[in-house]
């Protein structure tokens, strides 16, 4: 009989640039993502570096029914890219590197396994800008960015990732090569594919190089921190910031006042740069303007429009690049909540909800936790987008009662008809609650889709949904 | 035998309000649409009120292989809602009609039979903006916008129709209903199966409501018209206008001379408020500011300083509301191109193009219409989208020769590594030159995926592809 690593030592011969980790060689980081699910086995790690050599290992596992998980940076939170026990990990590591900026067109066209930052530094050298940003920058690869559709924190303003892509080069599970990589910002010539492969986390195809779509640079950046009292006032700032920042509006984050305790007065280095009193939440607000001398002002007279009306009862407004940093480090203070001293082991969640009830929803929520599992949570989102994010935890617990958190708060994003993925996507994690969201009809269609492109189920098995 | 007017008629029973126009009920606007392909003879138009007749009737005729067309307004340019013969139309013009405007989420609910306009009223009425802008604003409607990804005017600044929707609701060829109304700006749950539907000219389904996403109201407008010699100062012009305008950028449409001496000489009415001299395009910029004290003078800068450099030979700024309209009067000369009196018979192009070759572009397949088969051309088009229209016309050809001048086009597009269509889509008049953009791979992908979601081919067929 011959076994998958047989077939693998036969492919090794056709494609000897092919990389295969096998046995003790397999790292350790090939295992899981930062989803914290426990490593597994697969037989061993593939590492090509072309997309013919993805296409042929592709074709080869296709052939032996072994199921294929693709791997960019790893960094995802729900397991999308945790390989099956006994499969193959594809890993787009030594497929990197920026191959063409077009400064007339506005694209840039890479290769998958590009690291975000590298991407987001070749723009701005070339005087443009990338807008996806997230906190995994350094470690993310830009194809998982696109096979998991990654929101972060301009999305108000540039849209998702879905929105920053013109076209893909996509390998699908029989080794086919879809070289799609469309560079024009409207081409209505067919089916747009490409979306099929965005935001499907790679149970698809396997992307390996897109062409991006790039804007351009901000001439000046503007944030302030504004105290509210009542989830009303957060509204009325927000629509008075979106009429009279428009289309500069690049960051409206909100702390609750649980979350703000946390991340100013447990979180070491950390500093509160406004005083949230009796004030309910906080808000980082933030402007990319065109230039300083014409928008900073401009900036600073709507603020001081919402200080006059009441809308806000305490802010600060950044005078400095510092300053800045100062106040984006309270809202990223959520990475340090997994040390002991400050929350310690806790669960995390990415809800997506109407934007007006996202406040009746973080005190239901927050209630239903304590009374049923005396559980505490602190709340804190991209607000502007309907994207709320939960940390909960069980005092003292060992592990953290994943499940019946997860089914307080997924039946409660249910009853408010929210979503429970608004950016992290499904991967193994949120499978039991993916029919939360989506009816049994467009659960059929799911599965029709990927029967369709996959239909011997060796790409990613095991993700999304089974 | 039972034929399909038999079935209809029981149908007719169980669905007493959705009303069936037969025979000489049948009005000649269903027959055809804005492409000037011939009248063809549907068996008969249903004219459903909601969704359930929708689905009853997409499921008898799935159920007794009857042919189905979807129609909004009817406005395509490429005969995408053109009924088959012996088929039956759908139209959707009795669902139409605004839900539900959600300012706080910045969303609107619509039926798919509402027109345009009717919606770009309603979002105004709520203080907010719906940023699709075509030419039949009055008579398509906004599910044809979707269902072909409707483009315009204002794409440079805020996408095409697949950028403003954040939901759909769907009947699929066998009648099932999919609810999907999303409202959230952020949602990775599952696959994102709306992007199926939009785009694909209805073959794929039938879109009965949509989430829109609305934007804030612009503050301001200004305009100008810019003079200039030779294409790099377009493109100098294009790379100031988006540093120095960024995101406030809201049209950047591009006249060759050939064009503007038809539109301002023999288009009445319609007067030239820049002379274009020794010049070789015309540029309009429009900028959609938040405020005239702050982004007027901005505007009127940035022409300062494009003038100052010699970048631009000759312009004008708008000072009123009058001169605006007076300017995109020069835009908008191309709907009357069909006048006898003007051009007459002519064959329309929207072609893609990356952006720094549209003028090589321009040059080729104008010389090599007129070598080949004395054929006149003029050029316009969004440059900020890659987007190029083209007016061609042999004068004194009746027909004028429509293959024999799409081959000449088309084939140099391909050279290019353009699209066939930029915005119009498909639909009949463009399917013997999808392949010039697509490869057989994509062809056959898009065969397969239109097979899982319609495998009796009962939806819209003989559109897009064969």
């Amino acid at each position: 009989m011959t076994t998958v690593l047989d077939r693998l030592h036969e492919l090794q011969v056709q494609v000897p640039d092919m990389r295969f980790l096998t046995g003790p060689d397999i790292p350790e980081r090939n295992r899981t993502d930062w989803s914290f699910l426990p490593p597994s086995s697969p037989v061993a790690v593939a590492r090509p570096t072309s997309t013919d050599e993805v296409s042929k290992l592709l074709a080869a596992c296709h052939a032996d029914g072994v199921p294929v998980t693709p791997q960019g940076g790893l960094t995802g939170l729900c397991g999308g890219s945790r390989p099956i026990d006994g499969g193959v990990a594809l890993s787009l590591e030594r497929m990197s590197g920026v191959e063409r900026i077009d400064p007339d067109g506005m694209t840039m066209t890479v290769l998958a396994g590009t690291p975000l930052e590298t991407v987001q530094k070749a723009a701005d050298e070339a005087g443009l800008f990338f807008s996806l940003d997230l906190g995994a920058r350094g470690s993310c690869a830009i194809g998982g960015n696109l096979s998991t559709n990654a929101g972060g924190n301009r999305v108000i303003r540039y849209g998702m990732a879905r929105d920053l892509v013109l076209g893909v080069e996509v390998v699908l599970a029989d080794g086919t090569v879809l070289p799609m990589l469309n560079t024009m910002l409207k081409n209505n010539a067919g089916y747009d594919l490409k979306q099929l492969f965005l935001g499907s986390e790679g149970t698809l195809g396997v992307i390996t190089r897109a062409v991006l779509r790039l804007h351009p640079r901000p001439g000046c950046v503007s944030a302030a921190l504004c105290v509210v009292d009542g989830y009303d006032k957060v509204l009325d700032l927000l629509r008075t910031a979106r009429r009279r920042l428009g289309p500069m509006l690049s960051a409206f984050e909100v702390m609750w006042d649980d979350y703000w305790y946390q991340a100013t007065q447990r979180v070491s280095g950390v500093r509160a740069p406004v005083e949230i009193g009796g004030g309910s939440h906080v808000v980082l607000v933030e402007m990319q303007g065109l230039g300083a001398e014409v928008d900073t002002p401009r900036f600073e007279a709507w603020l001081e429009e919402v200080f006059a009306s009441a809308t806000v009862t305490d802010g600060a407004v950044a005078q400095s690049l510092g300053d800045i940093a100062a106040f984006w480090a309270t809202r990223d203070a959520a990475a340090e909540f997994a040390n002991p001293a400050v929350i310690g082991p806790h669960i995390s969640f990415d809800v997506g909800l109407p934007v007006k009830r996202m406040d009746d929803f973080a005190r239901e929520s927050k209630a239903a936790l304590e009374r049923e599992l005396g559980c505490q949570s602190v709340h804190y989102g991209h607000v502007g987008d309907g994207n709320l994010h939960i940390v909960a935890w069980v005092p003292g617990a060992a592990p953290q009662p994943l499940p019946e958190v997860s089914r307080i708060v997924y039946d409660i994003v249910r009853a408010y008809e929210g979503t429970v993925s608004a950016e992290h996507g499904i991967g193994t994690l949120k499978k039991p609650y993916l029919g939360h969201t989506r009816g049994p009809d467009e659960m059929a269609l799911m599965r029709r889709i990927k029967n369709c492109l996959d239909p011997e189920n060796n790409l990613n098995p095991g993700k999304v949904f089974d």
